[in-house]
């Protein structure tokens, strides 16, 4: 039998290259090979932002098109929206019996976010609660995800394993399996986000990506055209890596010898990456403009996962001995 | 059109006429003019001891019965589980966002049993939080709660009212309904309560009742039976006033000249106490001889709180803009 995977993204809007390199290829790559869950998991976003919720069905819808278009086949994974599963909140507030405050307020990501952005939410404390519930209710065996969110895939094992521990044998103890890419860098050279602005964006033009790359941070040491260049320093070159063929032995000699420069370089990346990006591209165009056909796939991948959350959370009552009645 | 009220109680073992006449016979009188909710909230248990669960089943079952044992009839009531309704735990996931970590650990409740009993789970500190959704998801108007619960009330309006100015007025801020009656002292003279092994239950017999008051702490300054006592600092005194009527009259001015001594007193109190529960013990043996009847109450009250709950859920996700079909 297959084994379950569990994959989630917040519809915090526009999905650039990253999040296309670094997760949906990936989870399209695994779709044949695992039974696949995709979230869409718009109630994680009211942690960082409870009060903006007027945006989130355009970012659902668009995040659905942008799952699809990267290839996720909802007659093979179920593609689907959190809030619509309400057993993610009814494993939640089991498992936050689980585990203690301590536990969650010394977790890296909550020490850094909060002093960034001052959040201090109940909800947002809990955080990985809520991603423990997200992956334990359907059982899932891995979840594919980037080093950051290591510890978080850790504590969503370590309450399964109390779940087990106290109420017999229930849960699979999730494992990470970490993503081929594991991170690209923005036009300014830290990691890609939409929150720094340097982002390449999946459903941007072609002209827009090629004038967003022409800006983009290179090599500071080679000033002129003919300096020799350093490509593994560049990352330029690392999105070379992802989208050109041969680019170890095309691009970084050349580059090295100041042979290439940075403008001719940057074409190159420019057209392969637009190349790649087409045929997503051109589905995008395509899905969207077809909301029912969207919306249907969400409602269908809801009830799917729906039914195995289901049937979870009667292992749950049962083995926690809550299940009073038939 | 009925206000509405939402009352509940733990399950955390033999009830006692603490419970029942600080509560239960509270809600008795409720019933006629309120649209009621009387919860069993199990997952409240809990946050105090998720271990623990295989009492539950039978602490359910005796709940429902002394609820009905006291007067709460099920044809006006709905009396029902927690759990078996879990929208409560979408609701308590959703209010989670609205309150702050530093709101929850200030309050005097949460220190007191962080102190005494070391509880630090992320499920305990959000006790208040469920608490609001368990209010919340029946729009409740009144709460009927001793004082030592009412800044868990204020705290359930808070939230209500942050929800209402973020998204639009949906709840009602529910309000304190004091009980008639907010404590009851233990044969020790603390409050009662079963952790203090101070309590005299409601299914004991007339003899162990009798017994129990027979052992219980008097003005320690009558050592004598003609000795003069002061009634206002006896507990005995105290039941005196629930369970003898006309106990201003018949009971205190006898006692303050030495006449009646602390043994008659007792006999007396224990005399009228078992009176006045004999028809409450009576119904108790009838009902808990009928399972089956008792189960489909707790059955249908769940669906009958769900289809309100249901409908409060949905007038949050329209207001949330969290709907994202129909």
């Amino acid at each position: 039998m297959k084994e379950t995977i569990l994959s989630g993204m917040q519809p915090s809007g526009e999905l650039h290259i990253g999040n296309l390199e670094c997760a949906l290829r990936n989870w399209a790559r695994l779709q044949d090979d695992y039974n696949m869950y995709c979230c869409i998991v718009d109630w994680h976003t009211l942690t960082a932002d409870y009060k903006e919720t007027g945006v989130l069905k355009e970012r659902v819808y668009q995040m659905a098109v942008d799952y699809m278009s990267a290839g996720l086949d909802p007659e093979k994974c179920a593609i689907f929206v959190q809030s619509d599963v309400k057993e993610h909140a009814e494993l939640h507030l089991i498992f936050s019996m689980l585990i203690t405050v301590p536990t969650l307020t010394r977790l890296p990501t909550f020490v850094e976010k909060q002093e960034q952005k001052g959040l201090d939410s109940y909800g947002f404390l809990g955080y990985p609660v809520l991603q423990a519930a997200d992956i334990c209710i359907y059982n899932a065996h891995k979840v594919p995800v980037g080093k950051d969110q290591e510890k978080h895939i850790w504590l969503a094992a370590d309450i399964a394993k109390r779940f087990n521990n106290t109420y017999g044998e229930t849960f699979i103890e999730p494992k990470v399996l970490l993503t081929p890419i594991p991170l690209i860098p923005g036009t300014d050279n830290r990691k890609m986000s939409k929150s720094y602005n340097n982002h390449l964006p999946i459903a941007a033009t072609e002209e827009d990506t090629t004038a967003r790359l022409k800006k983009m941070y290179t090599d500071p040491e080679k000033l002129r055209k003919n300096d020799p260049g350093h490509p593994e320093k560049c990352p330029v070159f690392q999105l070379h890596r992802i989208y050109t063929p041969g680019a170890e032995n095309d691009i970084a000699p050349p580059c090295r010898t100041g042979e290439l420069g940075c403008v001719e370089c940057k074409q190159k990346l420019a057209a392969n990456m637009n190349n790649s990006l087409r045929p997503i591209r051109e589905k995008r165009v395509e899905l969207e403009k077809q909301p029912d056909y969207i919306w249907d796939v969400l409602k269908d991948g809801g009830n799917r996962a729906r039914k195995t959350a289901q049937e979870v959370m009667e292992k749950v009552r049962t083995a926690m001995k809550m299940k009073y009645w038939k």
